[in-house]
C-alpha cells in the first residue's frame, strides 16, 4: 500500500478553508479516485496554541490518500489530476507539496 | 484523535536505516508510549524511481503516531522523549521535524 500525502505549508498570509476541503474537495477526491484504487483518505489539521512561545506547526493541513499501488495512483492522477488541481484555489492559496510513500510498517 | 508525524527530510548526505527504525526504534516508541495513550503507529518510506527526471520525494521517511489526545502525547513526550531522542542517531543523521495535527476527517 502507498500513501500520497499532500502537505500545505504554514506560511504568512496562507489561507485554508477546512470546511470546503473536507466537505467538498475530499468528496471530489473520493468520487474521482474511489473507482481507481483509492482505499481511504484522512485529513490532518495542524494544531496551534501549544503554549506561549511555541513555534507554529510546519503544516496547516495534510491530506492523506492511501492507494493499493503506485501504478493505481499514477493512473488516477493522469485521468483526474487536472480537475482536482483546478479545485485547489477554492480552498487555499498555499501551493500543495506531494509526498509519495510506501507504507512499510 | 491526534497524529504526531515525524518527518525526515531528503537531503544530500542524509542516511536512514529503515531496518533499525522499524524493528528497534518504533518498538521502543510502542513500549514507552503504548501505556500512555498511543493508539497506533505507521511508517512511510518515500519512494524513488518515479521516472526519469522526476524529483526525489521531499521526505525519506515519515513516522506517524496516533494518540487519543494532545495532553496524552505531551505527557508521554515529557516522560520518555529524552530516551527516544537519544536513539535517533542510531538510525539517521537527519534532524527530525515534528508536526502535531488533529485528525479531522
Amino acid at each position: 500500500m502507498i500513501r500520497v500525502t499532500v502537505l500545505y505549508a504554514n506560511k504568512p498570509g496562507g489561507k485554508f478553508d477546512f470546511a470546503y476541503y473536507t466537505n467538498k474537495h475530499m468528496k471530489l477526491v473520493k468520487e474521482k479516485f474511489g473507482p481507481m484504487g483509492l482505499v481511504r483518505t484522512e485529513v490532518d489539521k495542524g494544531v496551534g496554541g501549544m503554549g506561549a512561545g511555541a513555534p507554529p506547526q510546519p503544516y496547516v493541513a495534510l491530506g492523506h490518500m492511501v492507494f493499493n499501488s503506485i501504478e493505481d495512483f499514477l493512473k488516477a492522477e493522469k485521468v483526474h489530476g487536472g480537475a482536482l488541481g483546478a479545485d485547489v484555489p477554492n480552498f487555499t492559496n498555499i501551493e500543495p507539496q506531494f509526498q509519495i510513500s510506501e507504507i512499510v510498517a
